[in-house]
């Protein structure tokens, strides 16, 4: 397996290398207007990335049902991670007395992982918020925890991971109007104490957009953060609830106050048009757990739609997922053996299904790069559409 | 992935070589004695394979979480398939019509399928015999469904199967002395009518051996078996429940009668040492669930004991599950990583222990016929028990 994976993940890093891009930078290669599509590269300690780039979520340290090598091999240049999911199981003391994260799982790319402000928001059971923090119930066994921007920050240093993002309130949707105002001012104040807490500058901290569904907040808080100097900006609390329509619109509203010559991550987005969406408004990064989950719930995503694989109409089916796609399951396998192995509650579904769809993202992904590079991006967007509406719903 | 495998795994197979190995063979390389351990070749349509050997278990046409290509990479020359359940589900037509159990799993080598008379008699939740042959209903769904000796070898020829094994009645233990008897003389009068139902001689037919747990009866129906003139025979009725002295007793008393230029199946065995002492007997293949199906629960084997994963005493370890493997697992990750994907469901920690546990078996298989090639089995089999009792229990 992986012939060409160094024996010792970490050893294709010189330290010489090591020491020139030891700090974090972005490269704006080209970019159309303040809120337009952009290309870029990200330089970390751990190598560099392309962008607009899709980051897939390991959320436990692996990515779903991959090795690491499958995730690299795919495409990946980046992954994501979740501080809040590895405090509490194994334990970030663990993580980093076993040489940190990326030993840890075996990933000697550059990860980043999110705060964990969204999973204490959305998953523990019970959480109290002051000024100072946040103490909640832990979602698998009740005990009681009290985090802190400061203490995020420090949990994030000592993962060694490669970007970090500061803890933020996100407000459910719908919620109260001032309830999304104080989120989004906790969120500031919580900023400024991450960066006066971080100390590796080794290590890049971004920080978060909130402001609700109300483009006039986004906007100020842009602003705001955007006068703090962060290596990275985020746009959180989207696609939480309200329609596209609204999320593209914030999105809108908030990238043309945001630095030029730093990168910019639309947070948990989203779907392909999500992702395509994204680009054109001006959005570097993106995560979404969509091609990992629905690959295990059996749903492949191709050009022309979706397939439904346990669909019996598939059950003789000779052809591949997706007829032009050249990934390893659709090289090899015949819906109908996918389907047989996702009705058997085969493992081996889950894998091949997960290697689509991500083939399917990171070569998007790579096509947006491809379009913004030759200048032809708006030919792009026209011909992704037009490829969906002839394939109308594969697994109607 | 798989840079070596073919485009198209049935590319590697000449048409003239084809021609050459039509017909299944087994060359006997080294023997000691006729029911001592030998080393040997098993010539077939799709590859040569050399025995003593172990073949992986893939029940519904997938050795369980891995893809064909890390099953080949490990060191499988041949896998078990099991017509019973590939005739439930998805069906043997189906695979028929989708050019066979090869391709449709993606499987260049040799294949052997089960027969399904274990199965029948384990798993059916009602069925009536018959001399004609066993009515039984689905364990997924109930069907009713009728299949006879004649029906079994034109499914396995259907599937396309290098080795295909003759249905036979598996009677349970502890059971009454008539039943055993019963069970052994209709298992001799269906390999006689499997063998006329026999039409294609690329693929080998094995016979069953039954005979409950009486010596002299084992005996009499491998002699009976023998005189059928079979490709190959299997020992059935063995570890369902009776003690391990027994099942050794019996492999012991039924080796001396059969051929010794046919390969000897020991079924559905079993343990490391299940396997050392088979080979020690004369075995020459040997198939079980337990390497793949305790990597599931989390179970690890090893030179010197058995790691069960989940044991908070490898929270902190930052060794491999068996500190002189090489198998992909342990060059790359702690036993509290293993820990960690195991306590938190993770499908990668259910990949990477049957990656180690089938490397496992394979070492062990291919020790064994390195030791058998130098004449020194002896000292192997000594080593094999003195690393086991140095080893305690790991997991305790």
């Amino acid at each position: 397996m992986g012939g060409e994976w160094a024996a010792n993940p970490f050893d294709h890093i010189q330290p010489s290398f090591k020491k020139i891009i030891l700090m974090f930078s972005f490269h704006l290669k080209k970019a159309a207007g303040p809120a337009g599509p952009r290309l870029g590269e990200i330089h970390t300690a751990r190598g560099v990335v392309e962008t607009p780039l899709f980051m897939p979520v390991a959320t436990y340290g692996t990515v779903k049902t991959l090795t690491p090598e499958e995730v690299a091999e795919l495409g990946a240049g980046i992954i994501l991670s979740n501080v809040y999911h590895l405090y509490l199981r194994p334990g970030v003391e663990l993580i980093r007395s076993l040489g940190g994260l990326h030993r840890f799982m075996n990933w000697p790319g550059p990860i980043l992982t999110d705060s964990g402000g969204y999973q204490v928001f959305s998953l523990a059971p019970f959480r109290t918020l002051s000024e100072e923090g946040v103490l909640f119930r832990s979602h698998l066994n009740g005990d009681q925890h009290f985090l802190t921007p400061e203490k995020v920050v420090e949990l994030q240093e000592a993962l060694g991971v490669d970007i970090m993002m500061c803890l933020d309130e996100c407000p459910p949707f719908p919620c109260p109007e001032q309830d999304a105002r104080r989120a989004m001012d906790l969120t500031l104040r919580w900023a400024q104490r991450s960066k006066e807490a971080w100390s590796n500058r080794g290590q890049a901290l971004f920080a978060i957009v909130q402001g609700g569904m109300m483009p006039q907040w986004r906007r100020e808080q842009a602003q705001a953060l955007r006068e703090l100097d962060f290596p990275g900006y985020a746009l959180g609390g989207l696609s939480v609830g309200e329609d596209k329509e609204t999320t593209l619109e914030m999105v809108a509203a908030t990238a043309p106050e945001l630095p030029e010559d730093k990168p910019r991550y639309l947070m948990g987005i989203g779907t392909p048009e999500d992702l395509v969406e994204g680009v054109a408004r001006g959005m570097d990064m993106f995560d979404c757990v969509l091609p990992t989950r629905n690959a295990r719930n059996g749903m492949a995503f191709t050009d022309t739609g979706r397939v439904v694989i346990k669909n019996a109409g598939y059950a003789r089916d000779p052809g591949p997922l997706s007829p032009d796609c050249r990934c390893y399951a659709c090289r090899h396998y015949s819906r109908a053996y996918l389907r047989h192995l996702f009705i058997s509650r085969e493992i081996l579904a889950y894998r091949l299904l997960t290697l689509h769809n991500l083939y399917y993202y990171f070569e998007l992904m790579a096509r947006m790069r491809q379009a913004l590079a030759a200048g032809c991006f708006a030919d792009f967007h026209r011909d992704f559409y037009a490829k969906r509406d002839q394939g109308g719903n594969l697994s109607g």
